[in-house]
């Protein structure tokens, strides 16, 4: 792609068959934000506030107990779980909401490792996102019995599967580079190899399509709370492919996964579809703000999702390459192995981030020197790309950022 | 206590010094309405809707991701934790708030076979809450190498703590029966015998004081939408003994519990306090609404609630009796060992406790015969009960009640 002017951004903007989507967000546009930051925490969609003053209202008020039936609270894990299927490639059946991203990342690992009991090996990529790194050695020592995790360069995953692999577990959109992973071939030659596929869509679902049923993966975990735009700390969801569903025992069995929730018999009879990998209550007001921004999909074409998440890379990659020869893309130039952020590098990452943000361009930083910008095709502008490209080129080009201010401060992915 | 008229229950009223605090809970009065099941889900306090609508509009809304810092959110585990410690008797820095009941179970049952390693019994009452049961059966099966659950009767529980035993796991009080556990005296012969102390305070923490750290525990974990009242599916809490928590690795390890969450590190190092037991991101809002109920606890004085609880449920117990011969009282006459809860069996008990929502009158049922009934001292009056009370024995002595429709139905508790 060539380079961009301001203008033709606008044309694009003019010809964006998915424009009319951002009126569907309460974006705040009175302070001049540009939020390239939906990648840790999408905005608030316009359909969650009316929603949530009725079920906090009215549910919860009125309905008090009720409203686990009358309100339909009890239906609504598979109720959104049913409007990210198609957003994942996968069943309706086989996808649920409930717990965190850690904890549904812990029972598909226990899951996996349940079908191969003779392989001791969780697999993964060393610039894996941490928490699930974490997770999976958390569950190794749990254990014990010479369950290891087995972390290994991006290059080196393909060769790294041999037969003492259980399963691999990969982020399929890398958080610091944005670098995506070929999800049917990985998962072919981890089949190949007697391995199973678990895949955390978190950087992926709601940014593109993803295709679990046609990648014939074994297990997907993701993320509320990113580019589904659920509110912070929305509960997260959870695939199983439909070959393994039956032959999986929970690791965390709860009430909500019994067969018969509410007869309250003494032992567990797992249910007889992917509702077994629910535990414990769901914490309704959060799943409910969920399912309410998870509307935001409603009607929008996939493709043209994918198409315009490629295009609004492209043109930042592109704008701000023109303009500012300072910074180090990181990010794969080639839209087929790359998710939808882009990141450079910069020794003052931190301040040139915090420098923008001032100036109204929310973006993020990895340490020790990634800038990161997430694009949401759903509520993003090309014209936005033109004016985030010219902040920070202007800053740059000026050096306004406070090098004093170098330091990494708290902040959530 | 002797037989209440209603005329003295509404004296009881007017020197009821918890009165006043029945104004934090928004009631639906209008509906002539007596909820006697907040020990399946509390009501919602006043102080929860403008919160509410100000997490959304506005944190979320317009902080976006910078409300993690900006709004707190990330204090918010400890926060309502801080003011939960208050009411089971447990320093501050021991308790924090994540997850689910379900997944904390697991988590501190994870902690206290890691701490006896030698031992491979989880010891239980037969009766305790299903999901408790399933919980440990699931990790038990997780675990392998002869690692158990054994559920005993209530009254064999002592005995059955030998030096196989790792931990019991009970619930303070039962579900059904509203039977109350001497948690001191049954964690004192736990740790003489050498096992460790696991408590379920779902249907405790909010109703009455807990004594925690009076008792020893080792560990606990509750509810925060039946006496906490902090609404549909809210998180959890979960306490650890000081004594305890260096020793322990989390089962589940995941951002939250990390010593440096947001150094995104790539081996995990716990936190040094109670930090460790969270795992990933919790739901913000839902937990912004259990911070904000918390605050309907703001100076109660505990000695008052406990003594309120046993006078409302002594008060119901000899109304009923009073005027209605036909049910058998299942719980406890005894203060000392009852909860905030009265039970009563009756074969058709399912078709009156309908028979008792259509006046107004909520209660819950357990099967197969169990009619429940909670007692919470915020918000309930004298005269409330005296309505319920006259309101079952005139559908008993009506017969007004419909066997067609005895079947048990969905229902939460």
């Amino acid at each position: 792609m060539v380079y961009q002017t301001l203008h033709t951004l606008e044309e694009l903007d003019n010809n964006d068959s998915l424009a009319g989507f951002r009126d569907r967000f309460n974006l705040p546009d009175d302070d001049n934000i540009i939020y390239l930051d939906g990648n840790s925490l999408g905005p608030l969609p316009v359909s969650v506030p009316q929603r949530m003053k009725e079920a906090i209202e009215n549910e919860w008020g009125r309905s008090l107990v009720r409203g686990w039936n009358d309100a339909g609270w009890i239906d609504l894990p598979s109720c959104a779980a049913s409007k990210i299927a198609r957003l994942v490639g996968a069943p309706e059946h086989s996808v649920v909401v409930c717990d965190s991203t850690s904890v549904n990342l812990f029972k598909v690992l226990a899951a996996a490792l349940s079908l191969r009991p003779e392989r001791k090996v969780i697999l993964t990529d060393v610039a894996n996102f941490p928490t699930d790194l974490y997770v999976a050695d958390g569950l190794a020592t749990l254990l014990g019995q010479g369950y290891e995790i087995k972390p290994v360069a991006f290059e080196q995953l393909e060769s790294a599967i041999d037969d003492t692999v259980a399963a691999f577990m990969l982020t399929e959109v890398d958080y610091r580079t944005g670098r995506k992973h070929d999800m049917a071939a990985m998962t072919a030659h981890a089949h190949a190899n007697g391995a199973l596929a678990i895949w955390d869509l978190a950087h992926s679902a709601g940014a593109f399509p993803v295709d679990l049923t046609g990648a014939n993966a074994d297990f997907a975990i993701g993320c509320g709370y990113k580019y589904l735009n659920g509110g912070p700390g929305a509960p997260a969801f959870l695939f199983v492919a439909d070959k393994h569903i039956s032959a999986i025992t929970p690791a965390i069995a709860g009430w909500m996964g019994h067969a018969e929730p509410f007869a309250f018999k003494p032992n567990f009879v797992p249910a007889t579809g992917i509702a077994r990998m629910t535990a414990g209550t769901p914490p309704i007001l959060s799943l409910t703000a969920l399912d309410a921004a998870l509307d935001a999909f409603d009607g929008v074409d996939l493709s043209q999702l994918q198409e315009k998440s490629q295009q609004l890379c492209d043109c930042f990659i592109d704008e701000v390459e023109a303009n500012c020869k300072e910074l180090e893309l990181v990010t794969p130039r080639d839209a087929s192995i790359r998710g939808s952020q882009v990141s450079f590098r910069h020794p003052d990452g931190y301040a040139i981030v915090q420098a923008l943000i001032e100036r109204g361009v929310i973006g993020d930083f990895r340490a020790p020197d990634i800038m990161r910008f997430g694009f949401a095709p759903l509520y993003l502008r090309f014209a936005d790309i033109g004016r985030a490209a010219h902040e920070i080129a202007d800053i740059i080009k000026t050096g306004s950022w406070d090098q004093t201010r170098f330091k990494t401060k708290s902040k959530v992915t």
